[in-house]
């Protein structure tokens, strides 16, 4: 059919604070962020009335040696024995078990469901996040041959290089934008702008009395190898995403109840979902992934929307490049014209199009497996005007999008929302 | 409103052979079951037809370090770009991914979906295997305080023997009724009687020149501990379900449209699910589980069915236990009546209601994101009067119903079958 029988609204939405917190695991940070959401329904909710709990978490079993996570937090919030189950789908986890949570009450199982990301990263030394990131891509094929996530994206970066004359600065812009918006979000695990962390430098530099740095602006402070080195070229640090604990909570309910809970609900009025081969090698193109295609055609037809209705998105920058193939990817901009767009400002705060308003995976943070409904947080508050800091967009935000990639493009899943 | 606003059939089901292949991973499991699956349509699909895939898979992450493993299986079965999502609900993975395809195509994303379980856990050494399972329990509070699986449903065991009057010979009686399926079954990993076994061990002891055991019956070869050791007491090793590698496989679509594809159809009329408390230490009872009333409530009321009208089940058998607490869970046989009922026959394959003609976990074995699904496959089977071997029952069977748990109970979900 490709059309949900019953519409679906948002009507509370919250997170944890992103960061590293050796002393929260996967159930302390589902808690905060549970209740975080709670609070944020206008009139209230009893939690009784939640029927179902879906979670998204990448891998607690590696991360945590703890299966089985679903239960777990359905008790923790009060809601056993109601329904619970864990979506995995690598980074697209909880973006995943948001939709899951849609078509749930779609087909009228349930009235009122509650969606959750969870993942515990920091307690792994790097080689062991590295490693158990790893396993979202082909085990077999591509880590067995020494590759590992910034590896792979690193051959995006070249093959979008060969192809559209991108340059390596074009892909600092994208960092430098995120981190801009993420230093005015307060849950963000870099709130820190790449001017400010360039200051902060030449601070430390003079207080400790060595040569003051001569960075001229922040592109000269990321071409500085000692400051940004690679990680797998043309990717430096200041490309990647972050390692990351945090937790995320949306409740979702029936269109027809919305205003039980808010005056100001916010709709999904789309969703879709799409995969793509699962080794990078296996693909006709690197710069472009057939699962997000799928999804936003997916997603665009259910709401009745293309890409140029879309005001703001948050899209799944777990590298500055997959930002710029989202771009292309969502049909924002043309793929030779996302460069460009980016260095015009066009999807800075005050662009035409402010994407990661939130500060993204980039600067926000990037629990894998609470990315996705995190995502969705961030279009709740900018659409309803609420959200912290100085990244609140400056317009009425009638229709938004959110774009969440599990791996190296093997799952994609966007949601379009409206008010 | 729980209430599906579509109703669904199942067209084809199929499974892999379950045992332990060395040289099969995930990926090859996967692709004999849909093979297998595809050759039961009658009329044939054309795969391209197949919407989504709904994955069950409980922790390929440990077990073979692989994630994210719905798009790789999607892609096998030539699926890319379309959707593909994996659920973790540790052994109930499977029962739940069934249940979210059914919710798919009741929502109208979709009219036809593919559902697969998959597990491949003997690349491990067993105290391997006994660690990865145990993440489905509490790790903080059961795991390190030593409690794995069969010490968990040991306890609900003597529990069950305390409250009831329970004997070991009825959990022995369990398991060779299981196995007596089980022997019939050309998947089943062990497919031989307990009786057969017993002969085996004589027939092997006469050969090698040693004293011939003098085991009166199955129940007193059962009962020597040289045979049949504890595990953990009163759990023996015959009280225990296998370690097995397989995959299983059912389409699902519209009702509607079942017609295209066969003249006899299975009706998925009711499907329910629940949580439990994650650590046993916080149940009121160990002889019943919460999550399991309340899947088998919600599936009964929406199939518009009581337990009198199951005429047969294929029930979560990961121990002998766990058996005897579906029986009085599902509303079978009251608990305090469900041990005479296995010793008077009712549950064999002539009894009054047979459970686990497949053999169940204990022959069959349990691959355990698999073993949702398979309970599907077995009652397909069954319905249409197409079970291998002597294990179709001789009456026409116009209403099943199956039973997965989740972990020592966390999870549990129940499905109810309609011609």
């Amino acid at each position: 059919m490709g059309k949900l029988l019953r519409e679906i609204s948002i009507v509370g939405a919250g997170m944890s604070k992103f960061g590293a917190f050796p002393d929260k695991n996967s159930r302390d940070l589902w808690g905060e962020a549970f209740l975080n959401c709670l609070e944020s329904i206008d009139k209230g909710i009893d939690t009784q009335s939640i029927e179902a709990l879906y979670l998204g978490n990448y891998s607690s079993d590696l991360f945590e040696g703890q299966g089985h996570l679903a239960p777990m937090c359905a008790e923790l919030a009060g809601l056993t024995p109601k329904p619970a189950s864990r979506t995995e789908n690598a980074c697209a986890s909880s973006g995943i078990a948001l939709r899951e949570g849609v078509i749930a009450i779609a087909s009228g199982a349930f009235d009122i469901v509650c969606v959750g990301g969870v993942e515990k990263m920091t307690d792994l030394p790097t080689a062991g996040v590295t490693d158990t990131l790893a396993s979202a891509a082909d085990k077999i094929f591509e880590f067995y041959a020494g590759v590992t996530f910034p590896g792979l994206y690193a051959m995006m970066g070249t093959a979008h290089m060969a192809k559209y004359g991108t340059k390596k600065e074009d892909f600092m812009r994208v960092g430098i934008k995120n981190h801009k918006n993420g230093a005015f979000n307060p849950f963000a695990q870099m709130n820190q702008s790449v001017a400010d962390i360039m200051k902060g430098k030449i601070a430390k530099a003079e207080k400790a009395g060595k040569p003051k740095p001569t960075w001229k602006d922040e592109i000269d402070f990321l071409t500085d190898l000692s400051a940004n080195p690679y990680i797998a070229y043309p990717m430096r640090l200041f490309d990647c995403s972050l390692v990351t604990d945090g937790a995320a909570c949306v409740i979702l309910v029936a269109k027809d109840l919305a205003k039980k809970f808010t005056d100001t609900p916010i709709n999904i009025a789309g969703t879709g979902q799409g995969s793509e081969t699962f080794a990078i090698h296996d693909r006709s193109s690197l710069t472009s992934l057939r699962s997000a295609r799928s999804a936003a055609e997916m997603a665009y037809k259910m709401a009745g929307v293309g890409p140029k209705d879309i005001q703001i998105a948050e899209v799944h920058d777990c590298f500055t490049i997959a930002e710029m193939v989202a771009m292309g990817d969502l049909g924002f901009w043309k793929p030779e014209e996302v460069a460009k767009a980016v260095k015009d400002g066009e999807t800075a705060l005050d662009g035409s199009k402010p994407l990661n308003t939130s500060g993204g995976l980039k600067s926000k943070g990037h629990p894998v497996g609470a990315t996705g409904v995190a995502q969705a947080v961030e279009i709740f508050k900018q659409m309803r005007g609420q959200a912290e800091g100085n990244r609140q967009v400056k317009f009425d935000v009638e229709c938004a999008l959110t774009h969440n990639v599990g791996g190296s493009g093997g799952s994609c899943v966007v949601h379009v929302y409206k008010k």
